[in-house]
């Protein structure tokens, strides 16, 4: 079989890579007795005379709801809720298997902001946390955005934010390795969607200062009029230099190149046009911005992308099961700016000094001591900028 | 510890009554690849194409929403979502338990029906199934009827009908064994909310003549213009021979009495004044309509209560794993009063005519047979009256 039919196969035989189980046994009346009625009364008066007490004697504590409305999912596109859900699945098998996050997946049927925020803010109270998923841009914005404001919970859309903490730690070693300072990096973007934004502001908090943003019609600058909203307010924190012109033009002495665009918009030209010893994140998927190999071969000093198949991957794993593990065990109030922060410099410090090559600027997708590192520096971060609550 | 600290305590340490698990095994970057990008691609483009094969390739099949809006909560009252999260949780335990139906609970931070329902509906392609539970009269009846409009899975409102199927089970044996037939017994109800006015409409589905429905001012009679919406409906149903007055007057003659109201409401001289061998199910929770002991001591021939320390416990659990297994089996898109009716004698069967007694005309809450039996003939009854899918 191909890799197709394998996933397909697996797939059908999983019937759902989750499940839910009772944590209670009830094999005899006096274990229905305490787990349901009459017992289960005491815990629900509890929880009437403050609510927060949900956390001690529900599963609320440890549990997110992975919530899509299926317009953007994977590459596919807007393929709906039902088709979402394969993914979904897979998110919470990840929460389960790599942070000990119980996640439990919604896929929902409307794309209307307005109904897709109040749909999961009458939900909040049955969860710990949100992880927005596969929502398009610029609809996710505004979604995370209202959401934060009416939410009790932490709401966090991992395609922005688990896309930005993780590229800014491989570019953060890069650096490193390339002998550079983030004050002094210039980056280059090819993509100014939800990952490129996202990963561009929190650049800007880590002390990148000379971003340049370019989409499909080339660079954005401030004071065109063509911009979206959206663009108008990235380019507004980006180009100080005020470029105009195409990525090629952008790119000429750049130290670092971020691709979340599309197949092969970059050329070896362009790689050569570059600062000395520059780093290229090609991170289209399947197929990337420019092959890693093409770009060492024209001069690239470290390369990365978001597939396995090569070295530095990309990968979202190493993100959201550690901050939702964090958030969750000190019931942030939020997911914030200082805890992304916070999760970045996590995993970059999992490579030291000595092991950092052009091979390895980020750990893998397995290595066990990611998510609970992730979790302890944002739990901190959670505490020490005061959305902690216990 | 006293038995309240004793649930207390145990819910605490349960930490939540369900927990979500992979059924994924996720070790390795083939593993990673199969179970998400770039494999889970293929089972998503597969239910793009056709949305029914969600039940294949997701957990749907298997799982039920518990969905409240903590208005109605045990009998502790309108007590909100997050404080009626412990029964709910408990709720998808016994699923699990007693029937291998993977739930998960959603308490809803609104109690408009309009807003409940559109929630509900905007989640309905998460799920095989939702089982409302808790939500108060009469608005129980209005979202119920909404739902099982624009929903295309099974929506079935435990309170109502899962307490009917019980009951109606257990009032079928106590007639065998006081040598009655259905379309003679005469049954007063003290109690008319949604438990009362759905055990009245399946006791008449099943062939029940003469019901006569009283609540706290009295009989329930057609024309009476005092009466609500819901209460005019049942009226107009039952008491065919135009009864007025109060319980004690309804009760004479009677040959049933079915409580589902409140504590001590019936006395021994209503009991005495009932026809010969009468049955008694006085099921008001924890204190019942008349203790048991005290109707057979009055003359009652058979009683039965809610409690777990009587004989004849009307408990819920009989119906509802069994109901959803069978509809989840056959992916029904309804559940019926055909199926309603199946499950009613599929448990009343289990009790046969050796084993029949007037301390045995339920299957206990632990009777391995039941939810099987109930699950297998809910699945026929979806198939002979066309609302199975498979």
């Amino acid at each position: 079989m191909d890799a197709k039919h394998v996933a397909l196969k697996a797939h059908e035989d999983w019937r759902g890579k989750i499940e839910v189980i009772s944590r209670a046994t009830i094999n005899t009346p006096e274990e229905l007795a305490v787990a349901y009625t009459p017992g289960v009364a005491e815990p629900c008066l509890k929880i009437a005379e403050d609510a927060d007490l949900s956390y001690t004697y529900t599963r609320r504590g440890n549990l997110v709801a992975v919530v899509t409305d299926g317009s953007a999912v994977l590459g596919l596109g807007n393929i709906g809720p039902e088709a979402g859900m394969p993914v979904m699945e897979g998110k919470c098998a990840l929460f389960k298997e790599f942070a000990g996050v119980d996640a439990f997946p919604l896929c929902l049927r409307t794309q209307d902001v307005d109904e897709i925020v109040r749909t999961v803010s009458l939900l909040a109270g049955s969860f710990g946390g949100i992880n927005l998923e596969d929502i398009a841009a610029p609809r996710c914005f505004e979604i995370e955005a209202k959401l934060k404001e009416c939410c009790d919970i932490p709401v966090f859309h991992d395609d922005q934010h688990g896309t930005a903490v993780v590229t800014c730690a491989a570019l953060m070693n890069a650096c490193k390795l390339t002998g550079r300072s983030f004050a002094e990096t210039r980056v280059v973007f090819s993509g100014a969607g939800a990952a490129g934004t996202s990963i561009a502001k929190l650049l800007l908090r880590l002390g990148v200062k000379d971003i340049v943003m370019c989409d499909i019609n080339g660079i954005l600058c401030e004071g065109d009029s063509s911009l979206s909203a959206t663009h108008a307010e990235i380019a507004s924190m980006t180009n100080p230099r005020r470029l105009t012109g195409t990525l090629a033009d952008a790119l000429k002495d750049a130290d670092a190149f971020i691709g979340v665009s599309a197949p092969r918009v970059m050329t070896k030209d362009m790689v050569h046009s570059m600062a000395d010893d520059p780093i290229v994140f090609a991170m289209a998927n399947p197929v990337p911005e420019i092959m890693p190999d093409e770009a060492i071969a024209a001069g690239a000093a470290v390369a990365a992308t978001g597939r396995s198949d090569f070295p530095n991957q990309i990968n979202n794993v190493l993100a959201f099961p550690g901050i939702f593990r964090g958030a969750l065990d000190v019931r942030a109030r939020d997911i914030n700016d200082d805890m992304m922060v916070a999760a970045t410099k996590a995993i970059a410090s999992l490579v030291d000094d000595n092991s950092r090559s052009a091979e390895y600027i980020i750990p893998g997708a397995f290595d066990e001591r990611v998510a609970p590192a992730v979790a302890a520096a944002v739990a901190q971060a959670a505490r020490e900028s005061g959305v902690a609550r216990v």
